[in-house]
Parts: C-alpha cells; sequence; structure tokens
C-alpha cells in the first residue's frame, strides 16, 4: 500500500478524509452532499445491520416498509416537526414527464407518514403495544459534506412505537436507548453517555429525547442514536385513537428512535490511528488476514499447503482472508494495517518449520509465535481479548478527555485547547447554552443519567449560578 | 377472521387486492403509485434478501451503496437508456430551501451513476472482473398501482459487473440469469422460462436482455427478473477503461441483473387460491402455526404445556407460532389460511389424551393424526415435501396452459379466452409482434432459451410465414 494518509494529531479532520478513502470505506457521489459506500464499507454496516436487527427483534419490534415520498400536507401537518424539517427538505416537483399538483418531500424521517398510516390500522388497546422498524434511506438537504458524519442522504434504522400509556411510552424510550448503549460497547467497542438532551436540542415534535454520545479521538463528541418520547402530540395530530378496556377512545403515546450510517464515522474516528482504521472485530469484514511470507519460492508450496489447512480449520469460527496477491509482504502488512484488520497471521518458511505463525496486533502492534495447530482455541480467545481491549481503550480516553466540574476561563481553556469535553453543571438557561456556544462552539450534548458526580456543589460554568442539571460540554460534529 | 376475498375464478384482479390487504401483506400508501410493505409481508421479503444475497455473494459478488439521486447529465448520457427510462423519472428540484441548479433524478436503475464511478475506480486488467451489487429503492413513475407488480418505488436488488471480454460477461449474464431460475424453483417454487428477450422488447441501452418469465393463475405471464448483457456501450459512454496484460487500453464488457420486490407479486398470484396466500415454506414467515383447541377450560392448563414442549421441540428447526388469541378455532383456521402458513397444528383433549396432534396442510387441505413424540422429525419432510408439491403444481399448471405450435385463430382463441400462453414460432418481424400485440395484447415474453419443440416446422402464428425464433406468446401484467 503506497498511499500515506496525514497524521491524526497533525490535521484529524484531513486524516479521517483521507482514511475513509484510502481504506476502501467510502467515496464522494456525484450530487451535492451524497456518498458512496464501497463494498469493504458496506460490509461493515451490514454487520451493523445484523447484529442490531437481532437484538431490535428480540424486543418484538417487527420490520416493515413505508415509502420514500411523503406529500407535502401529510409532512406540515404537525407545526414542530415540520418547523425542525423544513429548511433539510428535498423536493420532487415533476414526475412522469408532468408537473406535480402537490410536492413530495423525500423521507427526512418517517413519523408523518408512518403516523397517518397507524391511524387507520390501530383502534384497540389489544392493537397495543404496536411496535415496527424499518432500514432505509432517508435524505436531509446538507452543503458541507464529511462522509459519515454528514451526507444529505444516509442509511438508518428506525423504529417506532405506539403505547397506550405515557409511562410504557417511557419504558420502551428507555429500552432502545440501553440496547443502543450495550450495541455501542459489545459490537462498535465504543464507551457512550447516555443521557437526555436539553429541552433547547430535542427532536422537533418530541416529549423529550434521550441520546448516547461518544467522544471521538479529536476530543469532539458524536450523537451517535437517539430516543425519543414523542408524548401524544403526534397521535393528536395525526388522528391515531384507541379504545381501551373500558370503551373509552383514548389518544395514544408513542416513541421513535434510531442510529445511522453515521456510527460507523463514530468507529472510525473513536479507534483509528495514523496507520488506519482499527476495526472492532464484531463488525470487521475479515477479522484475520493471513499472509504468506514466500520470497524464496522454494517452500511456497509447503506454506500454501499450511495456509490452506489454517484457512479450513479456523474458516468455521472467524472471518478470514488470504492475501495471495503478488505484492511484497511488506505493502500488504500496510494495507491491511490501513483497513483495520484486528489479527493478522504471518507465515514464512522458519515458522512452518517449526509448524508456528506469527500473529500481529493491530491494536498493541505486538507479535506473538503461536502453534498452528492451537490456532482454532487461540483465535477466539485473541479477537474476545482485542474487543475488550479496544473498548477500554476508548473508556480510558473518555476519561481523561472529561474534565469535572470545571468554571470559567478554566472551562473554556479546557475546551478551547482541544483537551476534550466538560461534565458539570448548568443554571437551565438557554442564556448560558447559547454565550459557551457563541464563544467556543461547545454545547450541552447531554443531560447524563447517570454522572458520577453530585449535583449539589456544581455550578453553571458560564452564569457561575447554582446548578440545576449536571451536563456534559463538549464540541461537537 | 371475518374477512372474505371475492373468487379466484370469477375476478382475479379483485381476488388479488383483497388477497393482499387481509392477508397483512401491504397497503396502499398517501402518494399515488406507493406501497407500504406491512411486517407481514415485509418478513417475506427479508427471507428473499437472505436466500438471494447467500447466493450472489456465492458468486464473488460484493455489498455497496450508491446514492439515491442521479445529476440529469450523467442519465441521459447514454442516448439509448435515457429514452427508455425518461418518461418514467421523479425529478427533485429543490432542496434546503433553494430551487436547485440541476435537476436530479430519483433513481430509475443505478448503470449511470455506478458506470461514472466505475471509470475512477477501475484501471487494470488486475481490477477485473469487477461485481458488485445493491440492495435499495427505485422509483419509476406510475399512474395506476398494482401491489408489487406495479408501484412507483420498489425494492430491489441490482447487480452490476465488469469483464475483460464480451464472451466474459455474457457467461456472467447467463450465470445470473440461471442464479434467478434455480432460485425460483427451489425457494419460490414457480417454474419459470428462460429466455432471451426480442430486440424490441430488450433494455434500453443494452446488447440483449436475458428474462425468467412465470405463469400466474389467471394465465398471464410475470416478468421475474432480467440480467442484461450491455456489451461495452456504456462503458464506452462513461469512460470506464482498462489496461490488460500488454499494456494495451481497451474498453471492458458489462452485465447488470436484478430482481424486486414484484417477485413477491409472482409469489402471492402463481400460488394463491380462494382462501388466500399459499406460502413455499422457505418464504413464510411462519412455517408451522399451532392452534390449541380449548373449548372446554379443563384441559386448558394440560393442552398448554404440550404446546409449550412442541413449540421447545421445533422451534430449533422451523418457524413456529402459537396462536393464544382470544379467538375461535375456526377464526384462527380461516386467518392462517388466508395468510399461506403451509402447516397447521391442532392439539385438542381428545389429541392429547392419544399423545397425538392434527397437521393440516394448506395446498391439499389433507389432516393427518401424527405422534407428538415424532414431530421433530415429521415436520422437516412435511415442510420438504409441500415445497416440492407446490412446484409441481405450479409446473403442471403452466404445461397445462402453454399450448404449442398454435396458429392463426387457433392462436388468438387460446389467448383471448385466457386459456394460457403459446409456445410457437416468430417470423422475427415487428410487424408480428405489434400486430398481436394490438388485436389481443399479447407479447412476446420471451426467446426461450431450451424449448421443448423444434424450430424447422413452425410457423408464425400472425404472418403464417416461417418461422425464425421460436417464441413465447403471453399476455403480461
Amino acid at each position: 500500500m503506497d498511499s500515506k494518509i496525514p497524521s491524526q494529531s497533525a490535521d484529524f479532520s484531513a486524516w479521517y478524509n483521507a482514511l475513509i478513502l484510502a481504506a476502501d470505506i467510502a467515496d464522494y457521489g456525484p450530487a451535492r452532499g451524497t456518498m458512496i459506500i464501497k463494498p469493504y464499507g458496506y460490509a461493515i454496516w451490514e454487520h451493523v445491520q445484523r447484529l442490531l436487527d437481532t437484538r431490535i427483534k428480540a424486543a418484538g419490534v417487527q420490520n416493515c416498509y413505508f415509502p420514500l415520498l411523503i406529500p407535502e400536507k401529510l409532512l406540515t401537518r404537525e407545526s414542530h416537526h415540520i418547523q425542525g424539517f423544513a429548511p433539510e427538505v428535498a423536493w420532487v416537483t415533476e414526475g412522469g414527464g408532468e408537473k406535480l399538483e402537490e410536492r413530495l418531500a423525500i423521507r427526512p424521517t418517517s413519523e408523518t407518514i408512518m403516523y397517518d398510516t397507524f391511524s387507520r390500522w390501530i383502534h384497540s388497546w389489544r392493537d397495543l403495544p404496536y411496535m415496527v422498524n424499518q432500514w432505509a434511506n432517508v435524505m436531509r438537504w446538507e452543503k458541507r459534506t464529511r462522509l459519515f458524519f454528514r451526507t444529505s442522504e444516509f442509511l438508518w434504522q428506525e423504529g417506532h412505537t405506539v403505547h397506550a400509556t405515557y409511562e410504557e411510552a417511557a419504558g420502551e424510550a428507555d429500552r432502545a436507548l440501553r440496547m443502543y448503549e450495550e450495541f455501542s460497547k459489545e459490537v462498535l467497542c465504543l464507551m457512550v453517555t447516555p443521557g437526555k438532551k436539553p429541552e433547547h436540542e430535542k427532536f422537533a415534535g418530541a416529549e423529550y429525547t434521550l441520546s448516547i454520545e461518544s467522544l471521538m479521538r479529536d476530543c469532539k463528541g458524536l450523537q451517535m442514536g437517539t430516543s425519543h418520547h414523542l408524548g401524544n402530540g403526534f397521535a393528536n395530530v395525526y388522528g391515531i385513537r384507541f379504545t381501551d378496556e373500558h370503551g373509552i377512545q383514548k389518544i395514544p403515546y408513542q416513541t421513535s428512535w434510531g442510529v445511522s450510517t453515521r456510527m460507523l464515522g463514530g468507529v472510525f474516528s473513536g479507534h483509528g490511528d495514523d496507520k488506519g482504521l482499527i476495526l472492532p472485530p464484531a463488525l470487521a469484514p475479515y477479522q484475520v488476514v493471513i499472509i504468506p511470507i514466500t520470497k524464496s519460492g522454494e517452500y511456497n508450496e509447503k506454506i500454501n499447503e499450511a495456509v490452506a489447512q489454517i484457512v479450513k480449520s479456523i474458516s468455521q469460527i472467524t472471518r478470514v482472508f488470504v492475501d495471495q496477491r503478488e505484492y511484497s509482504p511488506g505493502w500488504k502488512f500496510n494495507e491491511w494495517e490501513m483497513k483495520g484488520v484486528p489479527l493478522r497471521i504471518e507465515i514464512g518458511p522458519r515458522d512452518l518449520s517449526e509448524n508456528k505463525c506469527v500473529i500481529v496486533d493491530r491494536l498493541s502492534g505486538e507479535k506473538q509465535s503461536v502453534s498452528l495447530t492451537s490456532l482454532i482455541e487461540t483465535i477466539p480467545i485473541l479477537l474476545k481479548n482485542f474487543s475488550q481491549r479496544l473498548f477500554s481503550r476508548h473508556e480510558q480516553f473518555t476519561k481523561e478527555h472529561t474534565a469535572v466540574g470545571l468554571v470559567g476561563e478554566d472551562f473554556y481553556e479546557w475546551i478551547e485547547s482541544g483537551k476534550g469535553q466538560v461534565l458539570t453543571g448548568w443554571d437551565g438557561t438557554l442564556a448560558s447554552a447559547e454565550a459557551a456556544k457563541a464563544r467556543a462552539k461547545v454545547v450541552i450534548s447531554t443531560l447524563p443519567l447517570a454522572p458520577e458526580i453530585s449535583l449539589s456543589s456544581l455550578t453553571d460554568p458560564i452564569s457561575g449560578k447554582k446548578a440545576q442539571y449536571i451536563a456534559l460540554w463538549t464540541k461537537v460534529y
């Protein structure tokens, strides 16, 4: 691999953009703001889909598919919602050679089209809870593209549920949040902070918004997933009603929750280093790459036989790729480091004569000599260990870059010098939030649900007044 | 289940529309021509995706994702292609609150956007064959909707491959066709006729188009999948070039191939009867439904215990659902017949006292008493047998409704009275094809690749001239 990428510490943004291209993850599409997900990147997304879909279905949520196009009248019926989304909508105005009578929005999200339909499907308490999810593309117009983080079209899943009571909906919003938190830890190997968005940052039309927030290696925060308690405002406007056990007509409560291809941006920016990607084993298209070291020629046949044996043995328990291409071993090492494959197996004449191979760890860079006969036991242990170390590394990073209780200039110094985020108080006023944003582009990314500090001694870092909330102040994407 | 659907023989179209709604498969979307796929219908599509995706990947094709929106200049570069698709395009003209400088098409298919990009990715013979696929939504403007058969937005997969030679591309087009043929037989339990489209019916911009065609129960034909040899016309226009082993720059050859949610329309219309759907076991969301017969109350607990045991035993090898709802057994029988579940298990007090249950077959309607202890062996055999009988039934139906060698008024009588399709000659002229279409709305659906008749004795059914081709003349959707 010849391509070099800029150093992460020197220019994070340049590092990221070059990495996504060099690792064959994605490319820019021809229309402004669009992204092409290349096979290597898409395989990672397929693992996200598969592993999250299993969790979604286990919660009793069924998949479905609603149309891409939403008539303008339908989209605009809930006033808070359309105020939030109107500036980002792409409109279809011509179809089949004719100008349309009514503009059709490409869905920025599907609340409006789904809930109008739910009003025809839901009648009785027996129909509740009603819980569906769809994997789909959505469109939110963007002028500046950043691959995975900000593209006008992106892929996501959106879960939508309907419940008899406010409390049940609250329970479901929390369940979805915890599902995302667990998924982030176990699959993405990323530490996240679950919390509640401040009122001024909630989803347009929601009662409240929960989210998981994660710190990237440039010390900026990324919103990785959201779960909204929608109250009964949408149900009211879109005419969803149900008859309860006593024959009384009521308005149900709703939730919606989603994660998108943005989550992959979090994986790449949360783990990668100057050599390239570092992929969590659960998402890696190849968890193990085998590189035969066959300079001499003499041992080629024997080595190829040994490699075939290894593949036969471990391909049942791991995703493995043998790189037989006509490039030098060094070139291949660089390529697979760029592509973030967790484990690399090297096997050359000397290794083979000892019935061994060398395993190189992408995270630590450490090499170890392993007996060929023990690979079947060793590889799963190494992969599990890799996942744990990757998560611990990110957890450690997050903690080191989260200052606690800073106020005034100390607060600004930590943020502005790029040291990280600050967990401290907030007086609950928009004035403080806006002042901080104006000076340092820092926002209240979330009000953590389980902060490890207590509110009583905290003050607002901007106003100096007594804190009403514990808040995470972060520069965000 | 209270809903009745019209009789299939009395009004096929009314039967079909009512069935799709009554079986909870799909519903109409708010924008004209759009469809909502409900959870029960989407689960069937997920099985199509899973089972076909495995076959696609096994052929060395990798999944990817290209943008939904195609700039007008890009879409219109290949003149035959745009002539074919222009009348069906939906255009985005406004985004982010502004009128766009250039219209953006919602992809009707992705050749143009993919191949423009391939020109940046493909350079050398080492990059070939280049083979990708995407699962995506596409849009072709339609004024009249027929759920699954004709909707403006539909879901599909589109494979796109690039090869060094014409012959290799021809081989790949054939491979994809055979994959679809085998998939139709093994998964959909539908007999299809693989063939080549006549020149005037080929894909806009293709060298030639292969397809699989299947006969529905109203004796109309359905194009279930297509595979195009694209020659090197697209590659030429979109600038794809490669350097061969001798350093010479060449234009590569391409294929594209796809199947869509239309295939599900084929499953519903090819197998269903007056009681509702009949689903192939490979696609059925539930392959087995268990209905406890608990009228008396006395035996309820014992029966529920027995049902729990059955589920525990067979849920590892089959998709099973226990219907414990508070409806009468008869109501449930009707509902699950409407939904096409292959096997129904009934278990009541008398069955239990004999340590047995009753299995009812959705296709034959036959009942058999089966020992509870043998279910684990019996169910897989019954399901396999069900698939074979379902395919044989459709094969038999297709043969009975395919007349051979008819000419003149005999030809028209067979077609116009709805008896089926005709396998006979074609003189190769547009005049014959157009005359038949004008009089009886019959078209040459395909020129079969392996007809069981010989060309030598055949004449064109319209002109009476000597046949140049063996053709399948069919009324189509």
